[in-house]
């Protein structure tokens, strides 16, 4: 199946134009053909031997979002503390979750017993199955970003909050909580470079020919 | 930035045409420009606190690349020992990977040090830098996509011998080795379905509503 040049450029335009938003959800309700395409989208990610690892845990409740949300703010509490002088003072102004104002959360895990012990591809790296995951999180963004839905992962949250909360068993691994809804607008750049927190690196410094080459950045 | 209709219907159309590409690989050359618009999909891939931990090793000669299949070679024996009777014979029979085929190999990689010890966002779960390296590597693989460019990931090779051969320091993590080319053709659906490896699973069975639910997949 061919793509075309529009075709093309749509995907780069979707691409260029995906955020981790935080700060800009609406309360909008995203319909369920629409959530059911995105996650079509998400499940159809690559996966080491075809074992396709993932699940989705759909939240839509305030009463689970509230349980999420206190796992978020002990976490957070511990980031903080982590960081020093003017950093922490910026790293307290970010606003790094939407995890109440989002309408839609949505829990991707790995089930890294998915299809038996042996994997095909998955016998040199065993992490490959977690890559899977990962994948299928980012097909759901980008998918999500083509709908004009907004998507952001929040990472600063415990394992054990999400499995309780959840009820997921022991043996599957959450990759990303992540939540999604309609936005006020989407940010030009990334928020963390937009607020100078970083400065995006150049591509030529990640680009390697034949052998690893030591770059400034290291 | 809105996305239109036709935009968000272009994105799905490369998500669902994707393909882990092993033997359709075709000598053309990829012109630099083209590579460069892929790499730059890659590095506008999320990473936790925008610390963009990614590099690309980008492997063209002939040499390097039997070093590679080398690689594979041993770490496919290894696996193939590890299947029994009829699935051994299957596995046997299967072309997982096109590593000399390909007329470019990119190592896409995790620097687990860039921007120092103490990364916003990774502070709960510290392979959330691993996970953003993954999250360029489906970037990368969808940018190929809409390019008509075949991507093959090869999982099946020790993390050793990538850093012998391509030189990578032992700190960075070499998350994927993925074969890049035109292609005579891209599958209509995953080669290990259409081969009976596995059977994809139904999106419902991997869908839970607020709370994990057993499924019979289990």
């Amino acid at each position: 199946m061919k793509i075309t040049q529009a075709e093309r450029d749509a995907v780069y335009k979707t691409i260029f134009n995906r955020r981790d938003v935080r700060a800009e959800f609406e309360a909008t309700p995203i319909p369920d053909d629409v959530l059911k395409r995105i996650l079509t989208a998400a499940h159809h990610a690559p996966s080491v031997g075809f074992m396709q690892p993932w699940d989705f845990v759909i939240v839509r409740s305030d009463e689970t979002k509230q349980k999420l949300k206190q796992g978020f703010i002990q976490a957070n509490r511990e980031a903080e503390a982590l960081f020093e002088g003017e950093r922490k003072e910026q790293y307290r102004s970010l606003k790094l979750e939407g995890i109440q104002e989002a309408p839609i959360g949505i829990c991707v895990t790995c089930d890294r017993t998915r299809t038996g012990p042996l994997v095909l591809g998955r016998t040199a790296n065993l992490d490959m199955d977690l890559y899977s995951s990962v994948c299928a999180v980012q097909n759901l963004w980008l998918a999500a970003r083509a709908e004009n839905i907004g998507v952001g992962w929040v990472s600063i949250i415990h394992d054990h909050v999400l499995h309780q909360t959840l009820g997921i068993p022991e043996h599957i691994v959450p990759i990303a909580y992540l939540c999604l809804g309609y936005v006020s607008h989407f940010h030009d750049q990334p928020e963390l470079e937009k607020r100078g927190w970083l400065k995006r690196q150049s591509l030529n410094s990640l680009i390697h020919e034949e052998q690893w080459q030591d770059k400034s950045h290291k």
